[in-house]
């Protein structure tokens, strides 16, 4: 089953935003079965997306279209659907409901040209947006499917997730698709393949073996199509066994999770809490763990400690470490890391000191040093690194880094 | 004139790499006056490139293709080009020495396949790629240019800036696009387009306005094409200053920029100094901050105090206030605000203080109820909001309303 996704907006267009909808919604279309055969980025402009449209209908059998649903006058992609299907617009009460709800909400008067967004053309199903005004529209022509919904990506992934995906699974028999991932932390990919080169060798055709490369990251994910979900899932749990025995130290977690959510749940089971000094990663390993729901039950929270001062007064690294090793130094994190462990009552803590750039380098710690500390009551552990000149990247690979250490050393709780 | 962007290859169609490339191009494309149709993603199949090519030459003057020049089997963009144009291989002899330098300068020996990335359509120009093996292809039929460049992002980028912007430039009389961004907070998209209303019909038609949403903010775009760029840009400023002058109090920034980055740039140049007590948005706002270079210069740092203990040791927040009032309260929010003032020693401080979910929430305090504070040692302003239910969500609302508020009061700086 061949899909496409067109893409309607000037701003893709002109590069304001990056595309990523298409590569997420690709990825959910692979994983039920169905493959997306081209993805097109096209103008606010009316004659362009009926072509488009007509287009993406003469090659594949599913047509997804996000964006141009908003209330305004550069929206028209509801308008332009309605004459591709030669149909009228009506308005459509579950819609207007949901907009009124919204606003109700918001205690916000509602204009005319809200209203209007609960007009459709006749031969829709509205998907509701539990998240937005703008409704989702599903078009079936009998041969094709039409499936409209919003450029907003949280609005859009929930209509996807929670309606269209189930939709498309009760229409059409489509293949078993299986996928397993392991994460693993540093080590890069081509180290990771030639370790695991036999087992990838071994593969039956109907198993494939992707490496999924982030920052300090690696993801290997087995996939596997077949008829029978529950064989496939056994064969690809077996191959998955024999690539975590080959590299255990490497691996973060065996799901497709992120890091910290794995280093949450694995303390959240076992009553520990958590608490971080950063320095150079400012705040950024606190909200990789606060993101996730529950994460108050291990994460007790922590400083983001720029200035000296602040390192001294909240941490209580001595003034005399600071001026003798500098903040970036193995003295300092360490007394980073014992100072949030002791101040803020945690049974583990990370700290990350470091110069994420572009300034702020010299000849012995230029831009890209990085120390970094995990500690428990009964064992500190330190590490320097020395990554690239990009600031974004640099505390990126920190967090990744440091997120890696304390999941090392929390596998001693289970020895 | 108009611009295609055609991209090759099943990573971007099957989810596993988002397309970074085409905003990039679509960019530097609109900056020099040409104006990017569509962005298409086709597979790497002879038959759908060859229709791409036609599709695109349809309706633009210059086509620009990414990816599908390596050296392995599924690699075909060469070929398939060769075929559209009817034309033969020929190996070209500078292509031949920038492979040859490439192997020799790593030392590694040269594979045939290699060898054969020398082989180019007989009517193309070589584009040489001082950063890879892969050579890019310029092709002028007379009524259109194709030009083929590798996917690997740093090998286009090179040869866009030095080598195909400069040849279309000389080639063609472009007219001048000017963009001017104005950045509002604190107002939704309609609300906002009734306020500007008139001032959006009033635009003639060589300028448009879009509107660019995201979560408590909305871009106005304001983008026009004409002859004479410096009458453009006066004429532009002049729409952007009465839109400014309607919806001030929502004005984040009169430019395309973060939030966050005008405020610190603001603040840079005042030699202001702000921190921050975060409690829902759990390094959320940090970050945000210390994502951009130089941005120590300003922002001292901050508590992350998920616990009630570390409000009360790290703030200051008294135990009867979080005992009486609890943890969200306009109460523990002022003495979070003061505290980070007072403790970390900067001019300005926000605190944000909430309840994210999905769990936490009371019948008094539902999820998404979030109080925010900013301070001065002149004034504090504090706020009481209620957002939604999605955590994520109402971390990204909340400090977006935090930034606003902190603007806001430093507005008061210049009166």
């Amino acid at each position: 089953m061949l899909a496409e996704i067109i893409t309607i907006g000037d701003e893709i267009l002109i590069g304001q935003i990056v595309d990523t909808n298409s590569a997420w919604m690709a990825q959910q279309l692979n994983n039920t079965g169905i493959r997306v055969k081209q993805i097109s980025s096209v103008s606010d402009g009316k004659q362009h997306i009926l072509k488009a449209l007509k287009e993406a209908s003469e090659r594949a059998d599913l047509i997804f279209i996000t964006g141009g649903l908003g209330p305004t006058k550069d929206d028209i992609t509801k308008n332009t659907l309605a004459e591709y299907f030669g149909v009228g617009l009506v308005e459509n009460q579950e819609a207007l409901d949901n907009v009124m709800r919204i606003f109700a909400k918001y205690n916000r008067p509602m204009l005319d040209i809200n209203k209007a967004q609960a007009l459709v053309p006749s031969n829709c199903e509205v998907i509701l947006n539990h998240n937005g005004t703008a409704p989702g529209m599903w078009f079936n022509t009998g041969e094709k499917i039409y499936v409209s919904m919003p450029g907003v990506p949280f609005e859009m992934m929930y209509m996807m997730e929670e309606e269209v995906i189930p939709k498309i699974k009760t229409l059409f028999k489509l293949p078993a698709i299986v996928h397993k991932t392991i994460l693993t932390v540093g080590e890069g990919e081509s180290f990771l393949a030639t370790r695991i080169a036999d087992i990838e060798d071994s593969l039956p055709r109907h198993i494939k073996l992707a490496y999924l490369p982030k920052l300090g990251q690696v993801r290997l994910r087995l996939s596997g199509e077949g008829e029978n979900e529950q064989q496939l899932r056994d064969e690809i749990e077996q191959y998955a066994a024999l690539i975590v025995e080959r590299v255990g130290e490497n691996v973060g977690a065996e799901e497709d999770v992120a890091l910290e959510k794995a280093i949450l749940d694995f303390m959240a089971g076992r009553g520990l809490t958590l608490s971080v000094a950063e320095s150079c990663t400012g705040g950024y390993i606190s909200h990789l763990f606060t993101q996730h729901p529950g994460s108050s039950k291990v994460f007790f929270g922590g400083a983001v400690s720029y200035s000296y001062e602040l390192k001294e007064s909240i941490l209580g690294v001595k003034k005399a470490t600071l001026e003798k090793f500098g903040a970036v130094s193995e003295e300092t994190v360490v007394e980073m890391v014992e100072g949030a462990l002791r101040n803020f009552k945690s049974d583990f803590a990370i700290a990350v000191t470091g110069i994420a750039g572009p300034e702020g380098g010299t000849p012995d710690k230029p831009v890209g040093t990085v120390w970094i500390a995990a500690a428990s009551a009964q064992k500190t552990v330190r590490k320097k690194f020395t990554f690239g000149s990009k600031r974004l990247q640099n505390i990126e690979r920190s967090a990744t880094a440091a997120l890696f250490m304390l999941n090392t050393l929390l596998k001693d709780v289970e020895k």
